[in-house]
């Protein structure tokens, strides 16, 4: 049988930013929380919708629409956003701690990103809690 | 394009005990919220994992194992906890909000219960919000 996971204490348990950890799974999907702080990478999932809720600190989300602009969400504390399949976007933060539902398996730099990956973005599908 | 749902304005924009307000799809899931009160029922979830995430209050869980014995996993604010699917189970709160994330279209009451749905509990696929 499954056991609760406490999300201030499982935040607590890592410092690595940009690197997703696995707190619960719901079928074929996984509850990821993780540090956010600086610039992302511009990046797509083509075959899933992705959501975020801020869990603390201020997160924002760069959408690139299908005409080519460019337009940032800024996101607070108890927001939720669904970024759509296909749709490229780029998180950034000043400092945030969020949670995301995604299909297990889905890397955190989608399936394409744009330019290099920054050095503390970790492109991976999430890793285990400690 | 979609735009960000609060979730403290969600949940202050309706008062019924036991009726989810979807907050968000992704893909074919949704992200529900619910104010808790007051006792459910049993019911099972034949075909799907049901994940809650407790937002604030507290949140009870009664589980069946497989050999008939029950138990109450007690959950607090920021506690994750999933039901496996097949598993009978009865939430109940002295009052709780809590965030659910499973396949659009499951039942509040599951695929199957046992005795009488209480009066304040909606059995449905959970609402719009207003």
């Amino acid at each position: 049988m499954t056991k609760p996971v406490n999300l201030h204490e499982a935040l607590a348990s890592f410092d690595q930013i940009w690197s997703p950890r696995i707190v619960a799974r719901v079928n074929d999907y996984d509850v990821r929380i993780a540090h956010a702080q600086g610039e992302h990478v511009w990046h797509v999932h083509e075959e899933t919708d992705e959501v975020f809720l801020v869990l603390g600190g201020e997160f924002n989300v760069s959408l690139r629409d299908a005409d080519g602009s460019e337009r940032t969400v800024v996101l607070g504390q108890g927001d939720v956003f669904v970024v759509p399949k296909g749709t490229p976007h780029k998180p950034s933060s000043p400092g945030a701690d969020i949670l995301m539902f995604e299909p297990g398996g889905t890397l955190t730099t989608g399936d394409s990103h744009e330019g290099a990956i920054p050095d503390d973005v970790d492109s991976t599908t999430g890793h285990e809690l400690a």
